[in-house]
């Protein structure tokens, strides 16, 4: 079930890289094949990648790019769906592959769309820069999101083995993906490599290998997702991805914030950061007594 | 329950505007406080909003803001999860209250966010701009992500509706929720005036006023979810809506090349945009006869 998820999130990460350079940088698909072949001589050497130089290359009876006369509206056979519900159940952030299901359903929404396009005029794109390096930046940001996508799902799968005291040897089912798989990749050795170090790492970013590759990506993956941002091209995995590697990198988050609110409301009380964990402290913020102010259940 | 789930993504949001206010414009507790009760007199006037202002203005016994004591690590009751586990088994893309849980996960995993945030230092942020003016940007983003919010939660109960037949009154919800409920605004009145214009309203961005108003808000939303992109700031809701405004007034979404590798290495098949709906076509992309290279179920 992870294996299929993390399908929909490479699948996904590799249709927005495509989304960029169609529409911001203008690129043909021949152009734009030409490019997804020579990444897969890079770390991002997979099946997928592989698939989609094909695919941009072949051409329509009358000569032009068969992909480009394709509906745009995705099918699914409910795998990530699966994979998302569980990650809530298990109380794991899974971030990339749920936007990746969500932008399934998105894109069924054909009609919608249509509709809302036309009340919403997009603006003309407006890229500045040079082509080149902005290309090796999208590479950087695809190989950055990916990694924070199986991060999550080896997450995932280390969260559910502790839940149904399944033993799993993760390394190995990395390795095992390597072969017959859609997602097999050059990079799943890197994940083996990883779990090998440390068979009981928490997560992907924590090890070494991954922390300086990531560290080399970043800035990369900052401009691709601000020129996106910028432009109206929607990135929704590209982006959720950093901002859980901002969020997870985040010694401090502004959930004490939301515990002083949900203290306030509904006196579900909270935890200080000068005292020892577990000691539990309710306020009254108003200094009126005791106003919680809802007369709904609250969360 | 997506009343639940709608307080997950207001509370969420208006976290990462503080998280904004304090880490890249390093305002005190007071003068957020100020900002607060002033955004309180304007579109957002919000018990939430109200409550902000009045924990961040809290003292403690020393005399320093209470908040800042307060450990970061969110709880919950498991509503906004059942919200998203919803929206998956609906097929409504419920991206921002999906990342509010998401995102109160993350703030959980408080030791292993300690260890990871020593791996990756974060760079010195770096505000650039005069700040009055980019704190209205952030009141704007707020705003126009907040009703982002409520479309995406309207929309699912819209489909929740239909799946189990039920009639709802969805602009009778609206003023419902305008009295004693945690997320009472005077937002909801505008929600309220969408659907007596329009009971059958598919998406509240389809509506004059709410389309109105998000073209006025949009290019300060940009602007900010830019800033925190670029300073290493997460905004898991305020960019994964602004991901799903962008998606959903395209017209043209990246779904072809997905369908085209679907219909690679699964023979999931297509539709064309030059025939009509309905009708279905298989290509043999390789020219090698019907290899479709996976040994695997595929998605």
């Amino acid at each position: 079930m992870v294996h299929n998820g993390i399908e929909y999130g490479d699948i996904q990460l590799i249709c927005e890289t495509y989304h960029i350079m169609k529409d911001l940088l203008k690129m043909s698909a021949d152009e734009m094949s030409a490019v997804f072949a020579a990444w897969n001589e890079t770390e991002l050497d997979s099946y997928l990648i592989e698939i989609t130089a094909d695919i941009l290359a072949y051409k329509d009876e009358d000569g032009e790019a068969l992909v480009e006369k394709i509906l745009d509206t995705a099918g699914q056979k409910g795998t990530g769906k699966w994979t998302s519900i569980t990650s809530m159940e298990e109380g794991v952030p899974l971030t990339l592959i749920a936007e990746a299901v969500y932008a399934r359903f998105l894109s069924a929404q054909k009609e919608e769309r249509v509709r809302a396009s036309k009340l919403y005029p997009k603006k003309p794109v407006n890229f500045e820069g040079e082509k080149a390096a902005f290309l090796e930046d999208l590479r950087k940001a695809l190989y950055a999101a990916k990694i924070i996508s199986y991060a999550q799902g080896f997450s995932l799968m280390r969260e559910a083995a502790k839940t149904y005291d399944w033993k799993l040897n993760l390394g190995g089912i990395a390795l095992l993906w390597r072969a017959g798989c859609i997602i097999r990749s050059v990079f799943l050795g890197k994940i083996k490599a990883a779990f090998d170090r440390d068979p009981d790492l928490s997560n992907l970013l924590l090890d070494p290998y991954f922390s300086e590759t990531i560290k080399s990506l970043v800035e990369s993956w900052r401009r691709v997702v601000g020129a996106a941002i910028q432009n109206g091209i929607p990135v929704p995995t590209l982006a959720s991805a950093l901002n859980y590697f901002d969020g997870y990198t985040s010694e401090r988050l502004p959930a004490n914030l939301l515990q002083a609110q949900r203290d306030y409301f509904g006196a579900h009380t909270y935890e200080r950061i000068d005292k020892p964990r577990g000691e539990f402290f309710h306020t009254n913020w108003t200094g009126r007594g005791g106003k919680t102010s809802s007369t709904t259940y609250n969360a």
